[in-house]
């Protein structure tokens, strides 16, 4: 019976996860190798090593309701894509809210963490930390939980970019990029079009002579502000839409993403169009990176050939001329590798390019339940509401409540879920996880019995299930019923667009003004004889109703 | 008849008049109190006193087949939106190649102008320069051009501001803003909701605690990026909306426009909404001012009702109800006085707010036309082109090819304009002109001979015709025919979007897949049975065609 928990990290994965022990009656021990909590989210002047870093302009991409935790609604007056200082001063509250700090001891890494001789018994852990002094202390663990995070070890590919060496310019990872200063009148070529490449490109073309942002092989970039000016996921991560995946070639969709996409800036003439399909793989997010290409700050060149001295050589495509560019600095934002140090080689089961975890969270080999990584997880959506599902499941599986199937069968599932991620998605060495947002937290909901159930709330509480059906997917919802049931989960959930337009009730603005019948006759009339006649002159095809339609399926206020 | 000009101002209004006298065969010179051409474009670290001043990331509105002059194209490879950088590189090469340098006294200021003794015979004016060792000169010329600009005497309307004098933080007008450098960490009050004060907001709030943007009429806010990402006035700023705009009642084309921007952004929502209608003034350009908004960075607050010491009063709309802020520096982007020190007073005719020029060019009152302003213009449009028309109608009326009417008839027409002003627009001491970029082109251009006839051109040269109704109205168009023909202009209209899309040309994409017959049946079948099912389900309107038809009025190639 477990009841002692060591839980590695205090970033937003470790905060969750020792509320949930606390929740299930275990006892955390949170070790926190810096000196304070928010991990990733923690800025620092400077990087330092093995630890995530951000630049000092990062704001989240995931919008206020959509990333904070189910039971503790960000405040109503923050914006909706909050900077990271906001972000940590939300998980300020979250930690004095549930008492959480007490649990953690900072400045104290873990340096290994051992199963226990007598392991195959007691399921026990032996984890070794050190603290600031450099003293080593042994702990004794029923469980652990790893929220160590995915963004600590730079991927820094040199060997892949020929005569690097000869470069004389400087270069660096995107880990050690803070902002812009430094790179004022240079030339600047970014490798990489992930979400931090777009970033540092368009922040650096502001002082930068001329940026060229290198991508192999291009992205669909899409935006955060949505119709109407909502945020992008409060419009269309609902599940209704998760639906219509569920129903619908994924191929169909893609193109009607595309379609939409490409009414916004064209992909194509953008030079930005990758080979892979909108949702094979989850979108560059970046509000400003198409508009920088319109004014020339950043220029979209494809992969680089060879660094020669000052010059940096692209391959052009299907005809291999090479374009020479001469170059300051490159910066190389090229992803981060995983890694756990600590942990021991048996846990580390490998499946394709990624850490075989059952269902991303339990290591499949072990005799005992007792590991768990937290906050392992790649989706378009935030990882704090996915953190948290799965500590919630994690801590009802410590407990003994829930129970894991066998090793084999986990093995199996780990393998299947390695071939579906290959099927439908790009997988490669450093992204090797992807899931879909909505099935994952139901899936994992499921497991802890919480997943609300669409039949039950359409008898019971219909007005909550239109919001359950047609509004967006926050976290709230796995709190209606079952453990861990929070009582202010249903008036959350009916709250959530007051808090999404809360920020921006910052001048009194008039509402619509009225139209006299007169007025609205004269409109309808005016808008048929102007179509009527375009149509006349344009030959058009009547126009297809489903980009109207579907951008009306989900209200825009729950 | 007149021989030598005076040109006041080697600005793009200045470069281009210089071209025109020598197009017509007159003797200008040029005198530039600064020492170099550019005038506003023309960027200095420190702003200098009477003379107009940009930050250092200004990025021009325009893009660049709108605001090129008419018979020398933008590079090709230049971007679309052009940094000033950029853009006073296009003034060296439009000087150069019209040898337009020679003809420029550089740190020369004109001190005086002045009708000579023997004015109502002669015509003659005499000029009064300083050169930079303060040594005065007189001058005798048959004529003066001024183009000294609308952007040199920043309007700093302290007096409206009741507490300033206690303010115990810093304060200064957007004309001494460079950057954003000083503001780090700051709470900072940008007034006035103009392009500048839009663009300080935003860039300052990179790097300030927050930014407050005070307005006290709000605005409507446009992009530069249009549909598809076609850059805005190339697809909107054609002919055909210009005929529009003549035929349909400009309430009913506000309504229709607030609509498209709402779509985009709810400018209610986003506490941008004015009361004033969307074409009832020139509504803001800024494309990242929204997301700002929704980030949480800028924040769009009521007028300001009263400064306290370090802290800022706003008025809460109707209640009146107040909220405080604590601020560390405050920005005036409250615009520009226009001012003329060196006119004799008796040319400065005043009508309503504004100079009481004829057609916004020739001062009414005297007694020959020798004398003319231009590049004093305020429209939806570059001032480039329309400065560029200007000149060539001032030189032909110099060189006695055009009459102007009576001083009676101009001083009627002059306060006529006035009027037809105040009534279509949002008429003020500070922004007191505003014409419609078309008409006042065809106007000008009428007046010059080279207005394009669209009933001769659909019979003579019909794929001319048609990219002349459906494109852009490009300056080229200006140059098809009459005096000042220019044999390129065809071609330049023809290549325009060529131009236009080739800065995009960065990096080799493939063109759209193609579908097949089988793939284009189940597209369509999905799309109408989606289609057919929400409607089912929401019982909604038909989709208005209307936006789409209008969306593809002006074919994107002509």
């Amino acid at each position: 019976m477990v009841r002692t928990v060591a839980v590695i990290g205090a970033g937003p994965s470790g905060l969750t996860s020792i509320k949930s022990c606390l929740d299930e009656g275990l006892e955390p021990t949170c070790f926190e190798s810096s000196d304070d909590i928010g991990g990733l989210w923690k800025f620092k002047e400077v990087s330092e090593p093995n630890r995530a870093s951000i630049y000092r302009s990062l704001t989240i991409n995931i919008s206020k309701e959509m990333m904070c935790f189910s039971d503790f609604p960000i405040p109503a007056d923050y914006p909706n894509y909050m900077h990271h200082s906001r972000i940590l001063q939300y998980f300020r509250l979250y930690a004095e809210h549930f008492k959480l700090l007490q649990h953690i001891h900072f400045q104290t890494s873990v340096r290994s963490v051992r199963q226990r001789p007598d392991f195959s018994h007691s399921g026990q852990w032996e984890v070794v930390t050190e603290n600031r002094e450099g003293q080593e202390e042994r702990h004794m663990f029923d469980s652990v939980i790893v929220c160590s995070g995915h963004y600590s070890y730079p991927h820094l590919p040199l060997k892949d970019f020929s005569g690097i060496e000869s470069f004389e310019g400087k270069y660096f990872h995107s880990w050690d990029y803070k902002g812009p200063e430094d790179l004022r009148g240079k030339r600047v070529v970014v490798i990489g079009i992930g979400n931090s490449g777009g970033d540092i490109a368009v922040e650096s073309s502001r002082v930068a002579e001329q940026v060229y942002l290198s991508t192999r092989r291009g992205a669909w970039v899409i935006r955060v502000m949505s119709d109407n000016g909502l945020p992008v996921d409060m419009k269309y991560n609902t599940r209704f839409v998760h639906i219509l995946f569920q129903l619908l070639p994924v191929n169909w969709l893609s193109w009607f993403g595309e379609k939409k996409l490409n009414a916004m800036y064209d992909h194509t003439m953008y030079a930005l169009k990758p080979k892979h399909r909108l949702f094979s793989t989850i979108p560059v997010i970046n509000d400003e990176l198409p508009n920088k290409i319109l004014t020339g700050g950043v220029m979209v060149k494809p992969n680089v050939q060879q660094i020669r001295g000052s010059s940096v050589v692209f391959e052009d495509g299907n005809t291999h001329t090479e374009t020479y560019m001469l170059v300051d600095v490159i910066v190389f934002a090229t992803g981060y590798n995983y890694d756990f140090p600590f942990l021991p080689p048996n846990v580390m089961h490998k499946s394709g390019h990624r850490l075989g975890l059952y269902k991303h969270v339990f290591p499949p080999t072990l005799e005992h339940p007792t590991m768990a990584v937290v906050g392992f997880i790649h989706a378009l959506g935030a990882i704090m509401p996915q953190a948290e599902m799965q500590s919630r499941w994690v801590t009802r599986v410590f407990k003994g409540h829930k129970k894991l199937p066998s090793n084999r069968a986990m093995l199996k599932a780990v393998e299947c879920d390695t071939k579906d991620m290959d099927k439908n998605y790009i997988v490669s060495k450093l992204v090797p996880l992807q899931v879909d947002f909505v099935s994952y937290m139901d899936d994992i909901a499921g497991e802890v019995g919480v997943r609300p159930s669409l039949a039950w709330l359409f008898f019971t509480d219909y007005p909550l299930f239109k919001r359950v059906l047609w509004g967006p997917v926050t976290a709230y919802q796995y709190r209606i019923t079952g453990p861990g049931k929070w009582s202010g989960a249903r008036r959350a959930i009916f709250t959530q667009f007051e808090r999404m337009f809360q920020p921006f009730k910052t001048r009194q603005v008039e509402e619509k003004q009225g139209c006299s019948v007169a007025g609205r006759l004269l409109k309808l009339s005016l808008t048929a004889m102007v179509g009527g006649a375009a149509a006349y002159y344009f030959h058009l095809q009547p126009p297809s109703s489903l980009t109207y339609l579907l951008s009306k399926l989900t209200p825009q206020r729950a």
